[in-house]
């Protein structure tokens, strides 16, 4: 069992500050590899992050990086990083599972766009780390770092507890509807989640909202890995990809936020409102405006615009995965879980016109946000309901609990609105750690990134 | 070999004429399927339109719509149309080997969205047709069924040709760059590539600008065939999908069309040209004003934006298909031809910011399309650059032909402005099948098959 989670004190495992001593013979990435390895034994029979290791192949790639560092020939400044994958994205020498029993054994034998991008520029893909089912609600199973009764958070559960136990620096996460944000928020960690299309998905292009992003200890790991993988596979088809510097962008402070509520705001529990608005208070006398939606009828329309976020994400994802999930069921009655199975027919259930109008809505909110661009640099807000929540497992003859891995309430907005996100690790309430998320218009995830950087840098952290 | 193809005689093998035959017991599915099979015996060992058939499977889906319809409940207008498939779609009961080597085998037992879809309407999954290697330039083996010493077109090559030997009355073909139109043109069918993102293209979401279309003898079974298809499984993920009432459009006369040069006009033969101008004579005739490039600055300058469009597409399409087909030739260094290969290669050589570059010509082109929608119905161009070409093969040692299966000059711009185009087979040239092309605003799909209709119940065809 770990000690409570303080932000203040906690020491994320992080990589740019490593490599001076790789450049210098103090250290190499075959010893950092040994150092995540000896932390996975200690740590993993409880987290149980991951899905698959290749810890041969690991160490193979960390040896062949230690003579580029050794040549001062580095292929990148991530040349050498552990890093892991979420089980959803097909990778070339592991299983790619996706937390499904359809998918059992399922082996392509070919990396993801970002898997390879990663490879070319040195990262040492570890292994696999844990998802919920399919990217959806039901849970592995991942417990969270700093309580294992408490939820790492989904569906990157995997990812965001094997950075928040400092197993390794970095890790690929992907979100849908909150997938990046919340566990990354649950468990400590940067995320950030790009603009949608900012990182080539590979093989996983069957939804309109799903976007790779990446877990770290720190806002520079997470930036750089980020841009890495962009400047060699792109973004999605028909998208521009990641844009932004090819080093971690320095902090940048606001001059004005959107303090963001989203339909989540009504039902948060009382210590999180506490500890937020305690934040926000911070950060108002660092000199910076906040904007509530009384503040300008713009931010009120854009808040109306993501009150039914979750209805709208759910009936687009609902739809989006019908085709696919149908066609797992066909060759396998038992291949997804009844949780899924519940969902599925709910959304076959609807016609095409259902989704037309949920697509509609969608548009109609990013108009909405796109409107209030000029009236502050950045939207933010928590990243998650409050802590991490318990599930206790489904009992029998009860109804399927509808969120095992938390709510996504606060995170639908960056999804819907194609926006980037960055959780930003400021508060810890009753052990647990928080996460804030600041949010921009799309295109600026440099922007949101220096901005984290700089909440980081210059707001004490809260603890309630 | 065929005697010379001429528009005005030729009658291509329809399905919505004989549906009323199988609601009254005059004629069956499976009888309408056998006579199909007929014609195939007759007509493949010459034309290769299959890469492969099913035919057990067929004739029970045959007879299990015979049943339907003898028990007058059909699952749609298209239950029981035998059809093909381009070999680049999964089919859950056949190889999907998309012409390719690195395919060779590949049988993933999963349905593509469309393909599911069409069963779910009833519809007899006949076989896989040819595809050019993965949809690119390097040919397979199909012959035009008009003179097998000419292409079919690519890279639809087996489904155009297949429609055109009247072998199945409609097939599902795709398009990225021309390989919808072009094929039609070249092989006397109707063919809708529509709106982009119009039909589910399921596991086939690696490339910006390809859309699932249909081939057919006639344009009720064009559009039946895509509507039903679009009912049952929506477009792609993000896309409102076909939109358009359930039964074809009827014909609709347009007032004024914008006559389209493309950067295939100045290369064109003259017989090709001589055919179209006499074409457009009967269109004026009738009363329809159509523009050229001189009578509108807008139009200009829409010319203008397409001018390059071999050059945007090429860029765009390099740049989509650099990972997955990298990753083909790491699992197999024989995966693909040398034309694929050193399309790949010069692909990998770019930088994003070229692929960017693209995205934005792309996009500037599409905004001055819209910019024309006020001015004319539709744009009304050649589909192909004349009569199908012949090609004999590479040589040792010689340069590779870069268009085997021909030019798809006139077809980049639906492509580029994700427009919807109807081929429209209205005249021969030299014993050949050339087909004109109408092409509309996104999402006009609708208007341009009750177009294509108009044209041809009122123009007469020209042959030269």
């Amino acid at each position: 069992m770990q000690e409570g989670y303080r932000p203040d004190r906690f020491r994320a495992l992080t990589w740019h500050d490593a490599t001076p001593g790789f450049a210098s013979g103090a250290d190499t990435p075959r010893a950092y590899l040994e150092r995540c390895l000896e932390t996975i034994a200690a740590r993993e029979p409880v987290v149980q992050a991951w899905a698959a290791r290749n810890e041969a192949g690991a160490r193979a790639a960390a040896d062949a990086s230690t003579a580029r560092w050794r040549e001062g020939r580095p292929l990148s400044p991530i040349d050498g990083m552990p890093i892991g994958i979420k089980d959803l994205l097909e990778t070339k020498d592991m299983p790619t599972e996706m937390g499904c029993v359809g998918y059992r054994g399922n082996f392509p034998k070919r990396d993801n766009a970002a898997v390879w991008a990663l490879r070319q520029a040195g990262a040492v893909v570890l292994g696999k780390t844990v998802t919920t089912e399919l990217g959806g609600s039901h849970p592995g199973p991942t417990t969270n770092p700093f309580d294992p009764r408490h939820t790492p958070g989904g569906s990157s559960s995997g990812s965001a507890a094997a950075v928040g136990a400092r197993m390794v620096p970095a890790a690929i996460g992907t979100q849908v509807g909150g997938s990046i944000i919340r566990p990354a928020a649950y468990c400590g960690n940067v995320a950030l989640k790009p603009t949608q299309g900012g990182i080539h998905r590979g093989e996983r292009q069957t939804t309109s909202m799903s976007t790779h992003g990446v877990h770290a200890g720190c806002v520079e790991d997470m930036w750089q890995v980020a841009i890495e993988i962009a400047a060699r596979c792109g973004g999605d088809p028909g998208r521009p990809g990641l844009l932004g510097p090819p080093a971690p962008p320095p902090a940048a402070k606001p001059l004005r936020l959107v303090v963001m509520e989203t339909e989540g705001w009504a039902g948060l529990d009382a210590p999180s409102r506490t500890a937020f608005e305690a934040l926000l208070e911070r950060i108002a006398a660092a000199g910076i405006t906040l904007l509530r939606r009384a503040d300008h009828p713009w931010i009120e329309s854009f808040e109306q615009g993501i009150a039914e976020g979750r209805a709208i994400g759910g009936a687009i994802t609902g739809w989006e995965n019908r085709w696919y999930q149908r066609a797992l069921l066909d060759q396998n009655s038992e291949a997804i879980s009844p949780r899924a199975r519940a969902i599925l027919e709910r959304a076959e259930a609807q016609p095409v016109s259902a989704y037309q109008a949920a697509l509609a809505r969608r548009e109609e909110a990013q108009q909405r946000h796109a409107r209030i661009a000029p009236l502050a640099d950045a939207a933010i807000s928590l990243a998650c309901p409050g802590p991490a929540p318990v599930w206790d497992g489904d009992r029998p003859g009860q109804p399927l609990a509808p969120r095992p891995t938390g709510d996504a309430v606060f995170n639908l907005p960056s999804s819907l609105l194609f926006a980037p996100a960055v959780t930003v690790p400021l508060l810890a309430v009753g052990g647990l750690p928080v996460g804030v998320q600041v949010m921009g218009q799309m295109h600026q995830d440099a922007r949101m990134t220096a901005l984290a950087r700089w909440l980081l840098e210059n707001v004490a952290p809260v603890v309630v």
